[in-house]
């Protein structure tokens, strides 16, 4: 199967299940709420990337695709939050109304905060595991989403939104607000495939390279995309005169870069021969991608 | 040692330690922002309740300290997100200017987020604890926290706002809002200190009565307190013409309710035996207090 069969396959199944780890006896425009945005779309690429690993060392869907929900469930709360007036103040995600727009700020703040917790009430109903590796990867969920993690990351982004920001400083707030979040998926996957260190390492070392290379190519997007194909109003960084890598380095700069953050991940598999299918070729597709 | 002399002390102790969960490498301003929430006082009845019964039971503080905090964390982050314009939009909180006036609102939401991330990270970072039990304590909080728990009632509370709500309406608000966060320290406490199943669930129920003794004085605060002693607007509730015990079944009938519930929590303790201290002095100072 090539990589676009795989990644549609991969969306598929989380698509058909990201709603079903909602409570019971949720309370209904909750719920709805809630549903709107886990439904939403996007490439669900952090829990494709949980799956891909986990498929290839034989752990169970039973456990995998739970695990792999809770982070998209991290994911989407995040993007809630971020869409507010009061932070990014966006009337549209994946070409939908946000959630405030349709369900009110008071409701779409509960529901993110809903879906937050529900990622740790996910993995705290997880069945058939050891308990040990059930705390570690609580522990990992919870760090790379919190306040030295992806929260870190919003925070950095706030503050840097009027500023000039250096080369490293950037690179700081993608490797926190995007990269960690990310990278989650790699650490999870090999916890719950009980990978050696050194090949775990190589894993995170990957998903580094993955953020970057993300980050990168999204700045580039959000200069040559288009609306159609981002679902969201192009060039709004630049209105809210960020820093990016394009703006910090130019275009074909930050191209070199995002090619060399490729290199470097693919060269981490193979130094460390591993085999998961379509990780070397979603490097190679984000330097492709379109939207 | 008498019931105000007990809770001063556990108040100080939860005061001295609350802030010193907060992840290293966190951003200052984020930090700061969390820390002025978290310190910003109030009674601790919740982290009080789970260390008087962890005490008895002879649990270690090294434990109950912060699984007694991570439920202070949800209750302080609630808070937070509570006072926000698009919800209660309040000025003030115990006296003092709520998060967002004084950290502006896209900080007041992270560090809202910040908070509730961080209880789950404090739970899985406790040491010397059977992971089963470790899990147990999670799923619990985040069952007491989330959508079928305190956010439900949060929910209710925005639904009912212009309504006239039935007397089985009203109670079910609380019995979520307030309610489960009030119980949840005392089933953490049981899981915590291994009780058996009879004694465990009296002790639940004595937090159900306790909830609901708990929240039908502060209704009737809110219409004979003062805002010195409440440090909040008085008569915020009838503002907003919400429904409360006192709107709903008048002063006199809502002080018996909340007699009632004082007395069958006694009850509970009484009949099965249970003798951690303070506990039914607490239902009785419930009736006398004055913020």
């Amino acid at each position: 199967m090539d990589l676009k069969q795989g990644l549609a396959q991969y969306k598929e199944i989380i698509d058909n299940n990201i709603t079903r780890f909602i409570p019971e006896n949720c309370p209904p425009k909750l719920k709805e709420s809630m549903e709107y945005s886990l439904k939403a779309g996007g490439k669900r690429i952090r829990p494709a990337l949980l799956l891909m690993v986990c498929d290839h060392y034989k752990v169970s869907r039973e456990l995998s695709l739970p695990v792999a929900c809770s982070i998209e469930y991290i994911h989407t709360y995040s993007l809630i939050h971020d869409d507010l007036p009061a932070m990014d103040d966006d009337d549209f995600r994946r070409g939908k109304p946000t959630n405030h727009k349709v369900f009110g700020e008071a409701i779409a703040i509960l529901a993110g905060d809903g879906i937050l917790n529900t990622a740790f009430e996910i993995l705290s109903n997880l069945e058939g595991i050891d308990p040990k590796i059930q705390v570690k990867l609580i522990k990992e969920l919870s760090v790379s989403a919190g306040i030295t993690g992806m929260i870190k990351g919003q925070i950095l982004d706030i503050e840097g939104e009027e500023k000039q920001l250096t080369s490293s400083q950037l690179a700081d707030v993608h490797r926190y607000k995007t990269g960690k979040l990310l990278t989650a998926p790699l650490k999870m996957a090999a916890s719950l495939s009980k990978l050696d260190k050194e090949t775990a390492e190589a894993l995170y070392s990957y998903g580094d390279h993955f953020g970057m290379a993300f980050q990168i190519t999204d700045d580039i997007l959000d200069v040559c995309g288009s609306f159609e194909s981002l679902g969201k109003a192009v060039g709004s960084d630049e209105k809210l005169s960020k820093s990016t890598y394009v703006t910090l380095h130019g275009l074909d700069k930050a191209k070199l870069m995002a090619k060399e953050h490729v290199q470097q991940g693919i060269k981490e598999l193979e130094d460390n021969d591993i085999k998961v299918p379509y990780l070397p070729q979603l490097l190679t597709y984000l330097l492709n991608r379109k939207a």
